[in-house]
């Protein structure tokens, strides 16, 4: 089955909203190659203007950002929805020959899946599945503990670095290398990324790159908490609310404001084909939880659950190249009654629909039990797991209890079955933890779990603000970032509430981008601070366009400020609403710098000239503490 | 000069927004005597529907909150801004028999401003201003120094319990009081909060209760580490926008919302007539930056500043009745030129202004200088200081550095001399600080300002969000808080890029209200995890209404749930749109609740019946997990 060139774009295709296939502004995306022809990573390069000085204009470096969401923004090469995007893996996969296509579908519920769906919701370009061959195992796990360097293990090196190796001269040219040290908690951040640091994490256990050999369209991220703090953002329909297009919309919105992975937690109709259309637009690695799908086949009656139906569930969705699978199989018999005391119960969806069933069985967890069979189905398609925490905490009442803590341990326990397999392996964590109680989350994590990578919801930091559950979580998720979580799982607005729009998914991403850079921040990341330099020294300049255009979200800063000042002028005025044009403290510096050079100047000719009492003078008007900086 | 019974009330007072006078949904005012009969401590209490169990209809307490906006909500009280509010303290204020009115305002500039202004904008009801007699102080330091305990103490001790004295019986019934050990990192949080703990706390110089003699309207709030972390929210016009209606609004608004303290900066047209208005209709306190008017009043030059005309401003506010004013006597002359190689330089207007100043003539600053004679003004109103910040850092880059921890001691040494004085005192802190570098802010300034209440902006904990710099500061606050900043000063979205209007106002609230009580529930305040526990049990409950009306903002909650699910049949259904009708993970709980009392009955059974191969056998299954819990 051949890629055909182009297809009839389906309504799902044509519906695309504009908006989200425009250049951010000030942007070029530059592709930094690595040591293969076919190795090319995009990078957003974000122009600024030049410095005004007295001596002349000054140029200011750009900027360079990782760019999940190239594909979307070169007007030039606009994707097809209907035909996906280029198979940049192909030739990775292919080549390293311990894989095979397969003849037909090994699931017997995605060979039936086209008497069950209306033609046009079918993506129109998909293919036959591969599948590690006889006896191999492909995971990024595998190749590590065998000492090779993948081409994705470069790829996700050159992305970390974002051009720091390049451009360390002419950031530090302009001040914009300078950083507070970090405090890391036991992170090793190194100042340059290099493939084989890469590789040695990923042997380790300590670091993630999701990537199935049937998503060969995915551009590696790597999750680990050595690298830069990444972000997911949840899209998925429900049974309230359907419609593919709207997920597609969504996919491409939440990788414009920076989602690293997107996790499609579909429980509506079509759920197969919305994954298969998501996946194949998807430059990100896409995660599920087998066990929503599993559970709409059975007619949403958790006690019908078959260890078999699931089985071909996740074959299934292995096949069509999902990323990551959560299993909540630390989700035991002994632990479902820890929580009949709780203020929230069970509010994990995985956890509670796994509680039911063995409590409806009076029998353990067949994912718990079948365990190493899953291990075995995750490294023929390299499906990572992410150990789902179907126990957390609901409420903060309910934080860091029996239940949460024992399933933690669980949890630890498979992660070393898994790595038996050489399956890749990350564990989510909560949810809803008070401040004081965050740290815990994650020593506990670390120790229990054998420094695998965790990946937490949040946590939301108080319950009492509906409506605003991004704020609440995102102060939790900044500190627990900073402590050690590899991911962040955004929560938007409507969380508890309802289901999330594209707006929400907008709100949601910029909370957690700024969750995931103050933490990087917080840990000392070598390259975080530059573009905190470079915005406030546009801030200061009166920069306003490059102040916009380094932000996590330009339109919305300049919608912002033309609420109040309109006129393009105000945008290069040296002056902004809030003081007004008269009087502006940032022109007050120039004064101070001309008097401390000054002062220097003086006191070094006092000295000069043996002026002793002339240099005590300056000194104590300020000028020695100055020299002392 | 008699308040008129009733006034024509100008454009200002017509237009306020009706939205603002509606009461909070399922809320009730009610009144807590204290041990006189005019001290009455308005809460809100929130009313909860019944929990729907198999064994009939359990009733849910009321949940209490502290309410600054009480006059606003009451239908049948409507107040007339034209009139203001009733000068609750007056009465306590004339009792102590230790201030005189005057025959005419003190200050020249507050005498001619009837010449400077339309007729129109006059607020219409003003009194003449009182002042301490001679020789006499009448700050509630000196009180609570002196042994005594006013009834601003007490009114303060009464709204920080929250009526959970008299609620802790009904709370623990429904399962409310439950909470996590808090880590106060020093702070000594009591069970309730007694008169007679805060005059300690006040004469200690641990907390200020803001209160000018001349600010009769205000409800007395309280400043400091051992009680609730407060927010403020700063308003004012500004000379690109200009009208006293929006600054009302945007009061009543903030106070709505939560603010505890209101600071008007206003830079733009008629200021003295603007803060009028705002203090008359303030039941909350009202701090200023008196130098942003001494700067106007010099037409926007600061070498042109001079003491009398500074010391005529500070006269002039403390007749109107500020409560705080922001004083930058820490920017010295010496710490000036330590500002030359920041990236963003001083950022601070106040300090900017100072900055200039000394520059200019070569000289140390007034305020520097003429401390002491500043003490004795404050002193005669009771307007508390907020020692200004004028070198916090305005960037990442710029946090902890050697000018800020410069002015820092010397705003320590300030203090003292302010105590000296009996006069009230808090310390202003920033800013833009990483997170790795937010708890040595605190603790340097609980060591160097000898633990006066701490009162920070923010801080940021990144700078590249413009437009979202609510969150980028709420992250930032709500761990400053914990540490043990005592007022949060709210950053709104528009920071850095414009004016913010009411909606900002709103957004800028709630983010900091989260913040302030994530650090009171991680300090472990008494009553603090109430909220949590009440709207988590209604949420768990489908309690929709209970889950909106508890939260800080219900309107939001609604029209959020209302997006996917606008039915009014919905907020009564126990279903939501994220899992739809057919399956729910919170249904599963009576499920598990039902399993775990079986266990435990056949447990003890078991156990009676000498059984011990059955009792084992539950064991295995959980029970012994679940009794150990």
């Amino acid at each position: 089955m051949s890629k055909p060139q182009s297809s009839p774009a389906p309504e799902i295709a044509r519906r695309l909203d504009e908006a989200l296939l425009q250049p951010m502004p000030a942007s070029r995306l530059v592709h930094i190659s690595g040591s293969r022809e076919d190795l090319k990573v995009p990078m957003r390069e974000i122009r600024q203007s030049d410095t005004q000085s007295t001596s002349g204009p000054m140029p200011n470096p750009p900027v360079y950002v990782y760019e999940t969401a190239a594909t979307y923004s070169q007007p030039d090469q606009r994707p097809d929805p209907a035909v996906g995007l280029k198979p940049l893996r192909r030739g990775w996969i292919d080549e390293r020959g311990d894989c095979e296509q397969l003849e037909n579908k090994s699931s017997s519920f995605a060979r039936d899946e086209a008497e069950r769906i209306e033609p046009d919701l079918v993506f129109p370009a998909s293919q036959l599945p591969r599948r590690a061959g006889s006896g191999n195992n492909v995971s990024q796990m595998h190749y590590a503990r065998r000492g090779i360097v993948t081409p994705e293990m470069e790829y996700v090196a050159i992305r970390e670095n974002c051009a720091l190796d390049r451009m360390r001269e002419a950031y530090e040219a302009a001040g914009l290398m300078q950083r507070h040290p970090g405090d890391p908690r036991g992170a090793k951040l190194p100042e340059i990324v290099t493939p084989e640091f890469v590789r040695d994490e990923v042997a380790a256990g300590r670091a993630i790159i999701p990537s199935n050999i049937n998503h060969p369209e995915v551009e590696p991220m790597i999750i680990g908490r050595n690298f830069r703090v990444k972000v997911n953002a949840n899209i998925g329909n429900s049974a309230v609310r359907s419609s593919i297009t709207d997920e597609v919309e969504k996919l491409v919105w939440a990788i414009r404001f920076g989602a690293d992975t997107v996790m499609d937690l579909s429980t509506g109709k079509h759920i197969h084909a919305t994954r298969e259309w998501i996946i194949r637009n998807s430059p990100v690695p896409i995660g599920t939880v087998p066990i929503y799908q599993a559970l709409e086949k059975v007619g949403g009656v958790p006690e019908e659950l078959t260890w078999e139906l699931y089985r071909d569930t996740l074959i299934e969705q292995a096949e069509q190249g999902v990323d990551y699978f959560t299993i909540h199989a630390g989700v035991r018999l002994p632990f479902v009654p820890m929580t009949a005391k709780r203020v929230t119960g069970i509010v994990s969806r995985g956890g509670s629909i796994m509680a039911k069933w063995c409590l409806a069985h009076h029998r353990e967890s067949f994912l718990y039990e079948r365990f190493e069979e899953i291990c075995e189905i995750m490294a023929a398609y390299d499906v990572s797991f992410s150990l789902g925490d179907g126990l957390r905490p609901g409420s903060i009442a309910d934080a860091n209890d029996q239940a949460q803590m024992s399933e933690l341990r669980t949890l630890g326990e498979l992660t070393k079955i898994a790595w038996e397999h050489d399956c890749q392996v990350m564990i989510e964590g909560p949810g809803h933890v008070p401040m004081q109680l965050i740290e815990e989350n994650m020593t506990e994590e670390l120790k229990h779990c054998h420094e695998a990578p965790f990946y937490t919801l949040g946590p939301l930091v108080t319950d009492i603000a509906p409506g605003y559950d991004h704020i609440t979580s995102g102060i939790g998720a900044a500190q627990i970032g900073w402590f050690g979580t590899a991911m962040l799982c955004y929560v938007t607005p409507k969380e508890h509430l309802g289901l999330p729009d594209k707006h929400d998914v907008r709100e949601g991403l910029v909370t957690y981008k700024i969750a995931a850079h103050a933490a990087d921040l917080a840990k000392g990341h070598p390259g975080a601070q530059v573009r905190d330099n470079a915005l406030s020294k546009a801030r200061f300049e009166f920069r306003w366009e490059d102040q916009f255009n380094l932000g996590l979200d330009p339109a919305r800063a300049r919608e912002f400020h033309d609420q109040t000042l309109p006129k393009e002028a105000h945008k290069v005025a040296h002056f902004c609403s809030m003081c007004g044009p008269k009087f502006c403290s940032m022109k007050i510096t120039q004064d101070v710098r001309d008097y401390a050079a000054k002062l220097e100047l003086a006191e070094d000719q006092a000295i000069e000239q043996g002026m002793a009492d002339k240099a005590r003078e300056f000194r104590e008007s300020g000028a020695e503490v100055y020299r002392k900086q």
